[in-house]
């Protein structure tokens, strides 16, 4: 779909993450004022809560804007969110008779504090990206058995923790935890020295559900996509994570970006998923294109430095979608909640230089990246870790903003009050 | 402490769960009326949300009780906490002035329905049982390496799912999974095999937490405690946890007791944890007795039939307790949420009957269990499986009520709507 254009200058430059076509979904607030719902439009923000207090805005089951979060039109399922798109795309459109009185209503995004979008129901993690799987594989195990005997036949995940999922722009704190090297006779109680970034994305459950789902299904469940940053502490990892996996590595922190971008707005962006070395069980198996292109990168920029771009992949690398991976959470029967946050496992590529991870990048220490004149093994105090993300499908570019984090330096006493 | 004698004769029943010394929180509902807070006494349950309308009740920050769950009063603290003890002993004590006045808002158990008592945060269960996991290990791994390295030295855990967390009553549906045996080429679709349950206790937080606490910081935010059946599909585990832990296995259900047995009301049966082979790091150490002396047993009534008790044992057997457990959980930075559940992992004890799965008193299956004309290797469709709890002090008995659930069979085809 060609651009729409809007009379919102901004949002016709070819640069911008924001276009009319994407409208994706955030949280907002301006000095003084209550945290509301807005979407993002070009350099701008639209109050969704003030134009729905102006009649601008009227959807069935609503107001639905003015509370601190997205989750009740998440719940409202997806007619709702398409009338949504549907009005707003008519207020901001290039000669649309209603901008003197949509005007009013938008704010600069520059000069508005952004929350986080949603409240989290829960938050679980995949290990679904081959590349990742296989170089994570081949540095613990060996190369010739780097993927688990599962790992082709269901998407690996584990359930995390949802009370540390922050909006991008929280700092993170380095952690204090237990370790152990393998040539030390006893663990320790010290911070991280090995803490690192993943490169996710996360989908975001919209429409809740109390029995085992089709793929079909899942996928039309699924409200949007936001870009993840699973912090891990590898060290802490190592020591805890068998024989029930990761547990206090991943539960620092886990950054979202501020956006979430609606799953009608990446639709022109869906592509096949890979070819697969064994045909899936049929409750997983794919009915269509389930993966979309995202160009992905991470910038690394130390303290008081210039960012550096240490990867470059995209998401239609991973192994299995987010359809895929929310289908196989509900065989069980687990009931499937809204604000649910299903985050794809890291995303890596074929190549060095798409490698979703410090771990992968520097082949877990032994070979050190070089970043302007620095190198780096693991994230050093005061980095920022800062991840993008954009489809582009003809010529339109539909973005996520930026998902960034500095790491603070652990605390000297972690008990000190 | 002696027995507090009220004026509820049957909450001086010696056989009574349910003296005034008790006191445990639950969520109850008449017919066509809503669910509110109430406390269990004798036989009898105490409408709180009636006795604060009433003006009986009168506790700082209230009201609290008339909402579906005890959150708000959870995460008031302890000082609220204690106040309602006593104001609700007051009330109820024998010899009460107020009895006329407090008699109209008591309700027979058996005539009321039982709701979830609290929402559900987060949901972790751990491993921490030393008999559970050497069993565990002798089986899959072999007896001399049972424990893993790190067991130990920090009580493994993992992130379960909240959403899936029962009120004692509520049916179980068989699931289906991903399973492969060991001599398939290839895993199937199909209904669990090796369906079991796990006999622990569940630790309620009450206060909530923001970065690392210490042992008796931890202590000090446990509102109170709940049996709790952690449901495990053995044959779905075996095929899905390597490399990330339990996932879909353990997603199904997991059952609580309906009633929440605050913390005061154990302390006469705190007891010492066990003797340590390896000293535990200071941030995990004990600064007290931190376990409980808890009776448990596991009651297994296949449909139609009379109920065997197959397993006995006690809560003092574990190796970590709920504090130190909690204190493990905050080490990384995690904050903790009112209403987050903490499993103990399952208690088993030395003997055979002490077992505390069916995975372990059948050996895997090796050794199918006898009970009256029948064998049971894991759980029959139709079975009912009931756990109870209680711990006598001073001749004083604190229980738990049953934490019950049946086992319903598989459906024909998980997918049909």
């Amino acid at each position: 779909m060609a651009l729409i254009r809007s009379w919102v200058a901004s949002a016709n430059a070819p640069e911008t993450d924001f276009p009319l076509n994407n409208l994706p979904c955030g949280v907002f607030s301006r000095p003084n004022a209550k945290a509301r719902c807005g979407m993002a439009i070009g350099d701008q923000v639209l109050d969704l809560a003030a134009a729905e207090d102006a009649g601008l805005l009227t959807l069935a089951g609503g107001p639905y804007f003015g509370g601190g979060d997205w989750n009740a039109l998440m719940a409202a399922g997806p007619a709702v969110w398409a009338d949504l798109r549907a009005q707003v795309t008519v207020l901001l459109a290039e000669g649309s008779v209603l901008q003197p009185e949509v005007a009013p209503h938008l704010h600069e995004q520059g000069a508005v504090r952004l929350h986080m979008p949603f409240r989290v129901a829960g938050y679980t993690d995949f290990y679904a990206g081959r590349h990742h799987a296989f170089n994570v594989g081949s540095m613990f195990r060996d190369p010739a058995n780097a993927l688990p005997p599962n790992w082709l036949h269901i998407p690996i995940g584990y359930n995390g923790r949802a009370s540390s999922v922050y909006v991008s722009g929280t700092a993170v704190r380095r952690p204090w935890g237990q370790v152990k090297g393998p040539d030390q006779p006893l663990p320790a109680f010290q911070p991280s020295r090995r803490f690192d970034f993943e490169l996710e994305m996360g989908a975001v459950v919209g429409v809740a559900s109390d029995g085992p789902v089709t793929v079909a299904e899942a996928d039309a469940m699924i409200f949007g996509y936001v870009l993840l940053n699973d912090w891990s502490a590898r060290d802490i990892q190592a020591w805890e994570y068998q024989p029930l996996g990761p547990f206090q590595a991943k539960a620092t922190a886990t950054t979202v970006s501020p956006w979430i971008v609606m799953r009608a707005a990446l639709e022109p962006a869906r592509t096949n998923g890979p070819t697969r070395d064994v045909p899936l069980l049929p409750h997983l198996a794919e009915p269509g294109p389930m993966l979309y292109d995202i160009a992905l990168e991470v910038g690394l920029t130390p303290e008081g430095g210039a960012e550096t771009v240490i990867s470059r992949t995209n998401y239609r690398e991973m192994y299995y979608s987010a359809a895929q991976q929310l289908a196989h959470h509900t065989t069980s029967g687990c009931p499937m909640q809204t604000g649910d946050l299903l985050g794809s496992g890291t995303i890596s590529g074929p190549l060095r230089e798409n490698r979703g991870s410090l771990l992968e990048l520097s082949w877990g220490g032994k070979e050190p990246l070089a970043i302007g004149g620095l190198t780096r093994s693991f994230i050093e105090d005061g980095d920022t870790i800062t991840l993008r993300g954009h489809a582009v499908s003809d010529g339109v570019r539909i973005g996520f903003g930026a998902c960034a984090g500095q790491l603070l330096p652990a605390l000297a006493d972690p008990y000190a009050r």
